[in-house]
């Protein structure tokens, strides 16, 4: 049996229960190193426990791989992807740019998905067929965009920092032909990818967690994602996210080089 | 007379009219040019207008600076200081870091200001003395916080490429000192340090409209904002901010080299 959207809602409400009450709760950095636990580090682990019970107690037979704890029969038809806080560095910084990512992979090919912005209530989903938004602007389906061609594009990546030796010599080459470039949004830059906002995400050494919601949010919304070498991304790695594939195969052909 | 709470929501009200329903359009780049003006362009003279206009109507005796249209009155004891948009590229790509700005100026000194971020529904304010907060959390005094040496801060700026030459290696000596830094957030880095959430924002090249607003916001809680040689920021150009003063003086320390 597949989880349909409520389910998938279930779990995002379990997790903002414990992510949202730790954002911006204004204590310095230090105070919550001496403290022991962050926030951050307690709201990631609290969340995927409380997403792990739901998926135990609904769907017993499904594999779970997670970012914090340990990892489940991943070898079963369907497993979770779940990375509870994707974007610490936004969530310590107080900028509602992380989000918690949920997704299903059903015979290895990531299927459904959920991105959820609790702070801004913003709410992304694959369904399996189509991409959907619900956020402050209303509800409706989403598509990503066709700018074109690279020279119109928006690029977003993490931060120029990722990348190293090859990886940034290829990062930089289409980073200098691209219309505009922005930095540091994590899983945000790919639903604004999913939503028609932006053109092309390039990331390198992403996990499995970090994308496997998120792969069904783009593709099942029109776009492509794929490996730099163009294959499946479901076990991260280096990223191209892309609204067309005239783009794609554009910033496809300078990371190969 | 000086104006009060109110007014400036009603400002930032009659800004969001202009602004909000223009965000995240779904027009590409390529798009919204070849009909002319882009909609962040007409978002950001719409808004002005609007703003220029209740200003007029409420105070005919105060002078105006703002982004996009004429100055007026700049030598009068109380100026307005307005950047409709402020963040423009975060605008284009659907991000919800940009903001209206919104300052008075008494006698030369940035001493009230509004920033609004339509989207997520926050609004900072300096009402002369003190600094608020309202958003989907609540409404709140703020404050700045001290995370006590530079290497425990949050730092901020818009990008690494804002700098060139001397002020490029000035800033790049804070940021390997932090503990962690972050890129591309424009006004909203400002009120996350005012909010007490982050330490440090480095800038350059700033124009007085990028920081009239932001300057009462920072000071009244608590914060300390200056030219990177110590001086007062009203006039722009290259922009400290930090949550405290022993921040601060590490921070100046380093960029005065």
């Amino acid at each position: 049996m597949l989880p349909d959207r409520s389910f998938f809602d279930r779990l995002a409400d379990a997790a903002k229960a414990e992510t949202l009450p730790r954002f911006r709760t204004g204590t310095s950095v230090t105070n919550k190193l001496a403290g022991g636990f962050d926030p951050v580090t307690e709201g990631d682990r609290a969340a995927e426990t409380a997403i792990r019970a739901l998926i135990s107690q609904q769907f017993p037979e499904h594999g779970i791989l997670g970012e914090e704890h340990e990892n489940v029969g991943l070898d079963r038809e369907h497993v979770w992807v779940i990375d509870p806080i994707d974007g610490t560095r936004a969530f310590i910084s107080g900028l509602p740019t992380w989000g918690t990512l949920i997704g299903l992979r059903s015979n290895g090919r990531a299927s459904m998905g959920m991105m959820d912005q609790p702070f801004t209530g913003e709410r992304y989903f694959a369904d399996g067929e189509k991409s959907w938004y619900r956020g402050p602007d209303g509800e409706h389906q989403i598509f990503t965009r066709d700018c074109g061609k690279l020279s119109d594009a928006i690029l977003f990546t993490t931060s120029p920092h990722i990348f190293e030796g090859a990886d940034l010599v290829a990062y930089k080459s289409v980073e200098e032909k691209v219309r505009l470039f922005r930095y540091g949004t994590d899983c945000y830059a790919y639903t604004l990818l999913a939503g028609g906002h932006i053109d092309i995400v390039v990331e390198n050494n992403l996990k499995p967690y970090d994308v496997g919601a998120l792969i069904p949010i783009i593709e099942q919304a029109g776009g492509i994602i794929t490996t730099w070498d163009g294959g499946r991304p479901e076990e991260g790695g280096n990223i191209i996210a892309a609204g067309s594939r005239a783009v794609y195969e554009e910033v496809r052909a300078l990371l190969a080089r």
